[in-house]
């Protein structure tokens, strides 16, 4: 792992800007042999794609995914596999009055103080349209898994300021994730959710909220500790999407309020023999290992960086100076983050089962 | 980064068990040049060691660190630095009921589901006395920075169970930390947390809580996005620690109730020409790159695993069984988790120091 | 390093087959503020590209580059710079009865024992034709130690068969190479090259050499000992492209027949104060770190593996058979190989440039 | 990999100076399950250690190894293992008359151009006593690869100075290498090897020579091209070993005058179906990756720096000065570095192994 480079044994390396020529990914270490085309992968875009609804930006950006490199008669060869987005709703003179500010909460100040100059147009390489490459890549991760394990991935809004639903995250399907405008499966908490974001948006103003994620299927034994357990690199993967501000693994933050004997997971054996938890307080990883329980966890969101009122800010020089946003923005990424949080457990996970395959290699030919 | 090894250009790789013969640490990738004894490291283990008060278990370990290499004459060389801690009071024997037991809340049914066997005494490799180690490197990432950059790092405890201290951290001395046996800074709320541990320990249960982290003196400028954000590092590194659940920078989940425009930290430049921010509900980070700001955040604790109350599990072959655990344990690893949870930030900040240098080499001469 | 990628600060990640739709590579971890232009890359490919002469395939591609990302307004921005390449005159039909045979001294088979299928047109990712992205990602690496350290490299043919240059590689310029078809800079050994080469074509076989290389202007210190010397890394570069067999650093396995009072090279102090040595039978490295002294190796290139005389081989199902190649192919890659190996020598002192800069990072603010 | 790391999954960092307190290694990615104990480790050990011979230093060292962790009842756990060995018979105030002068040959200029300061006795990390961490930790890679697939290594010494022996690698067994105080396995050259190596200790002076190494039972399919191709990862291998200066695969620099259809290796289904080749000029690697022959390829080693003649040279300070070295020195590192070689070809098919099973996971549950 190391700047555009995510994970050690499956390893996505992302590239490209906002209004730059394009965006993409190169996907190096996924086994060879899996059936892959664009179709595999389209979908998965196509959730997180700006113009969606009302709720998203308008910029407009089909987001047709191109495989490159790595597949040969529709399937995996080992090769790198390098998958390409263009941009073609970049406009770059949006961003003209904003050259020469700093805007608050994006990264224009600190790009500058570390590298000394910034591509201002949309934020460039710091900005969320970034993701697209992350998700393009999750679904091949996705692919693997869903074949190999019959692993599955499910994300959904669980609050919005401070609107909040109450889930049972073991209950939640796809189709109901999809038939809420802010991906909240709860329909009249997706429904209080939508006439909040109104009124945000009328005053001119954004929103955050927060993730939950859970993530079924997968084999007791994956992570690598100390280091790589499965909730620190969980954690890493989450923190490095755009805006997100905090994570929590199964109770998180509930935990502490409550005594080691109420949250200990007492084990038993079920009818097929299997080892299990009777709760799920760890959220599926005990010593940062697989339990073979969900994976459940939840993220934070801070409310989106660009609104529509003035804000002080400073110049490039220095100088104070107060200015508003203009164009295309959501009100409130959460519904398009939830597919990048989808896509991002994807990717943790596809690595963690190839450096466990690496690890466990047989001691002795069987 | 990868199982046992942290970072990327300024990097820690671990080792040793609980009851094995010893515990250690590799530095690679420290710069030359710095003075360095086993006086510059033996303070912050001492902080870490058990058997401190009444509230931490009663092992006696001396925890005399050794440095084996990578210095000469009082100054690191470039060479790889190891430091190593003898084991002395170790009771495998104590363990001995456990040999075939799975306990609720630790890593012993994850380590055998993965590897097929484990090292039962103590929770072995899984066991938190491997933080020794990480707290004896991150003692000499902290020399360092403190030395090119006067970085300071403080970290107290914020929370235990229900009892909540409410503390400016940008208040917070060292003095006043070390001050608490529970490293509470705010006597009052120590005094409370206390009473409940107390309460707690003579219920034979065990309790979490919170850790606040508030690094200062960091240069704008550090952290490689799209994915070695600060935040993202950060998270990775204190999801790491064992028993910890939950990660927030700066205003975290707090910041999902907010509105951008409350949550937007104003830019402005002071007295001395510097660009800051009017609020830090970043916590220090913008687009994953330093702002210049402290750097804040917020970890959680579960409950100690091992209580003295009867529990449910399995033994190693399924079979149904019930136990108490013995021995020696910490009611609440707080306090114990203060000084490690500043080591993993000075080595989170060490190799972003060192990535910094790196990658933003001179492109001419100058 | 691993797979696909290339170095550990300067990283370079490849991707694209011989006849797929694309070949390309990203850079991560390019500094910011370098001016970068497809002129700045172009120039090598053409050196590269295959059709230059009747000693190279037939095969037309325009090897046309493409900046898909990581500049901005035509500096280096710090973010992954994606260089790209279509292909344009690929006929994957020339390969179509090769399609269940495995060519002697290519990677057909075990490609295919490795991961159970393969792309056999053109060799797929195994084909010299992936170079193309190594020599467009070289020349990134170049401008920017050129601007930084005026460092120059030069690769040249030095034998080819058993007709051999001797030349002072000192004494090389970039023209004396380019006047030569074969890039051999001595013209009379040239001219001897090229009539063995056109004996060795009617014979319908193929022929090896090797190549030497010189890399001036490095400064004292770059490498990183133990493993990563700066020995190491360029032996790994360059038994890295494909067909190479075999190198040496300075005197290399003339050495070995050397005693020490002979091959040692003395120091002086030279009229500016800086420490050199007499003789430069190290070839520019002593311990594995950069003397400031020229560095010079040499690489072995094995005859192309595709010549068409008849050959023995077995189908992928396991039955003998013969066959002949057909259709374009070099006779001796070596003249393109020169720009090769030029682009991994650059891409070496890239990452070692970088490294060296994060780890004598300063201990003390200056 | 980097610094004092070798390995991506089967890694290996190495700490320690020649008169420092102890030398030792760090295995992380060594499976679970492998019987392992220090008489594991040690035989390797003894073939390596200081003073079997006449023909090598009388530093006394026993070298007796010590295994701190991750093992358990004499299996390994899967957590990091952690080798020791104690510098006894230091001798640094043998080094002190050298304390300012660059001795040519040796890494005392540039380790100092490098990092401001150096360890000046006996070349402190520089020294070749590093290597006998390696030793330590190769022999645990041979465990493991010897019970998982009975592949077997050795090496031995081919030529010094002029003296040189034509040998069938295929027919070199290790009770041969032994009984040759130089490890040459033929008893003839090894006796003129012997001869010609008196004369040039009485003239004070030291020689060279090469090692010629073959693996044989590693299956076909290993490698990671395009950059961690076998022979191109056995290249940095070898050439990260101290006063190693060159390498070659297979035929190397001799199939540079050979005709592409004299080299390629014709293709055959042998009596047990396996498909092998007629000839291995390859030495063992096509397009990077294990054909299932033997691996063979050979080690150029430049004379030993250190002789007893006269020296010209500069101290610290760039004056001009003479020496001549003093104390316990090989005329001739040849035959301790023979196990060194084999230790690194271990750990090099180690990390194969072990990358070759994580991107060989399977795609689908079977």
């Amino acid at each position: 792992m190391s700047g555009n480079t995510f994970g050690t044994m499956f390893r996505v390396t992302t590239f490209g800007e906002s209004h730059g020529a394009a965006l993409g990914a190169v996907i190096d270490g996924c086994p060879a042999g899996l059936a892959l085309t664009t179709e595999d992968i389209q979908p998965a875009l196509d959730r997180r794609r700006p113009g969606q609804s009302a709720w998203t930006t308008q910029r407009r950006e089909a987001d047709q995914i191109q495989i490159l490199s790595g597949t040969f008669e529709g399937y995996t060869t080992g090769a790198p596999i390098a998958l390409l987005l263009h941009n073609h709703d970049a406009k770059p003179e949006a961003y003209d009055h904003l050259r020469d500010v700093f805007r608050p909460g994006h990264a224009d100040f600190t790009w500058s103080a570390k590298h000394g100059l910034r591509d201002h147009r949309g934020g460039g390489r710091a900005s969320a349209r970034e993701t697209a490459a992350r998700v393009a890549a999750g679904a091949v991760a996705a692919k693997w898994l869903q074949s190999a394990y019959h692993i599955n991935v499910i994300a959904y809004v669980e609050s919005l300021l401070d609107v909040s639903a109450s889930i049972d995250p073991e209950s939640v399907s796809r189709e109901a994730v999809e038939a809420s405008p802010l991906r909240c499966p709860d329909p009249e908490t997706s429904s209080q959710m939508l006439e909040r974001l109104a009124a945000i948006r009328q005053a001119k103003d954004s929103a955050g909220g927060t993730i939950r994620c859970i993530a079924t299927g997968a084999p007791a034994g994956w992570g690598e500790p100390v280091f790589d357990r499965v909730d620190a690199l969980l954690a890493y993967a989450m923190l490095s999407i755009p805006a997100s501000k905090g994570f929590e693994m199964g109770s998180g933050f509930q935990s502490c309020t409550m005594t080691g004997s109420a949250h200990n997971d007492a084990f038993y054996t079920n009818e097929s023999g299997e080892i299990r938890t009777r709760t799920n307080h760890a959220g599926g990883s005990l010593g940062g290992i697989t339990t073979g329980m969900p994976i459940v966890f939840r993220v934070a969101f801070k409310p989106v960086a660009t609104h529509f009122l003035p804000q002080e800010s400073v110049t490039t020089s220095g100088a104070a100076t107060t200015f508003s946003a203009r164009g295309r923005h959501d009100p409130c990424v959460l519904p398009r983050a939830v597919p990048i949080v989808e896509a991002m457990t994807w990717l943790t996970l596809a690595d963690l089962a190839a450096q466990h395959a690496a690890y466990t290699h047989p001691v002795r030919v069987r």
